[in-house]
């Protein structure tokens, strides 16, 4: 499978009063990894792909994280970011995130493919992940 | 087990493109129930709770989410925050968020009482959870 | 012209490691202060309004504020929003936040009134603001 | 004086339900590239930084910005910041924001340089900046 890696600062905004990484920023960066993998795989950014796939994103349905060493700014982490698994309108996305060598973050999602609903444009329903993307991913 | 119920209005900065909430908005979401959780429990906001126990936070060392349905900008979603469990040092919280009286996302976190470490006062170090401070969970 | 007036709590994920508010969660606070005005106005929400009145929203070509003291976590400041200029398709907003009952941040924003573009609908357009809207803020 | 040029992503998460960049982002964006502006100067991240120097950080006491054209998730902005002019105990910021070469936002910030008060060191005081720090930015 397809793997990304990005080596990110981690900034003074990132950071809590107690000085470390206020942990939701790490889904934050999650989300960017996700964009950085996809467009890795086609040459497109997310914006780009969602026009050319004719789809509206890929939320989230499940995310969980292990936080197992703190990270502070200025520290530069690096985040390594894979798709394990894909079925027909969603996939598994794994991140793991380390800082100064040592695991800092371990991270889980279950993403779900959506368009517009043709019934209620207003809303967002799941749709087949097209074939040829899976094989971006599952080729090299 | 003491529980909080807060209503909380979505707002257009916490919504992404597709118009709906950026997930990582209800991990920070989850962070202000839990301070509003233990402002109930003793009347102290963070800040003067962090000096009178002089301890240093709770930083989260697991959480994970189900996101169920989306909530948008304008929604008015209603957080339900409890402990579910107190160990030595750590205690697990449970979030339950409905939108429009239907489940809409249920979260879970692990967080770890923590201390400036005496052998260096850089660093952080996990210490026990007063007792008292338990007890104004369980009481009611 | 009609004011509103909030408090709002100052969250410990609004914070940096020195332990005060991250300047730029003002600026977010203030698009939640114009929304909570709007709403006061019009007894709708953003999404409500956005609908009703068939435009794409209310962004920002000028923002500027001055802090004059800090808050800190659990600190509640009290915003005060008005709009101090309506033109065709643009406005003037005001804040003032206190905490302590002092002057922390003032602040100012000129926002244009935008649809989609007729000519392309993937860009946004200045457009006239409604007369009714306009009366809804000076009657009172 | 010294001048820092960064390229930044516009992510997903940077964007509010109009598609285009939600405006606090630009003001973090701000304090990122004044970190890396300091970086440059002096080869320290900014937490090595405020240990070498004995210092709390520099908050704002003044910011504006005009934003001349949206950018939206996937577009590369080019921000350049620079330091216009240093005072005593604190100095100006300019920043200069590109997207598809032609300019997007312009912004100006007034910084303090701090330390901990030494009557009270909950609080923050402007202390001098240090003669050597300046040097390293009009060198140049």
């Amino acid at each position: 499978m397809l793997k990304n890696t990005r080596t990110i600062r981690v900034e003074w905004g990132d950071c809590d009063p107690a000085g470390i990484v206020f942990y939701p920023r790490y889904f934050e960066m999650f989300e960017t990894c996700i964009a950085a993998l996809f467009e890795r795989a086609t040459g497109m950014t997310k914006y780009e792909m969602l026009k050319a796939y004719e789809f509206s994103g890929y939320p989230v349905v499940e995310a969980r994280a292990q936080f197992l060493a703190p990270a502070k700014y200025g520290d530069d982490v690096i985040a390594e970011t894979t798709i394990s698994a894909f079925r027909r309108s969603s996939f598994d996305v794994v991140h793991k995130v380390f800082n100064g060598g040592k695991p800092a973050v371990e991270g889980f999602e279950t993403r779900v493919w959506v368009g517009r609903d043709p019934q209620d444009p207003s809303r967002l329903k799941s749709k087949a992940i097209p074939r040829d993307m899976i094989e971006r991913f599952t080729a090299e």
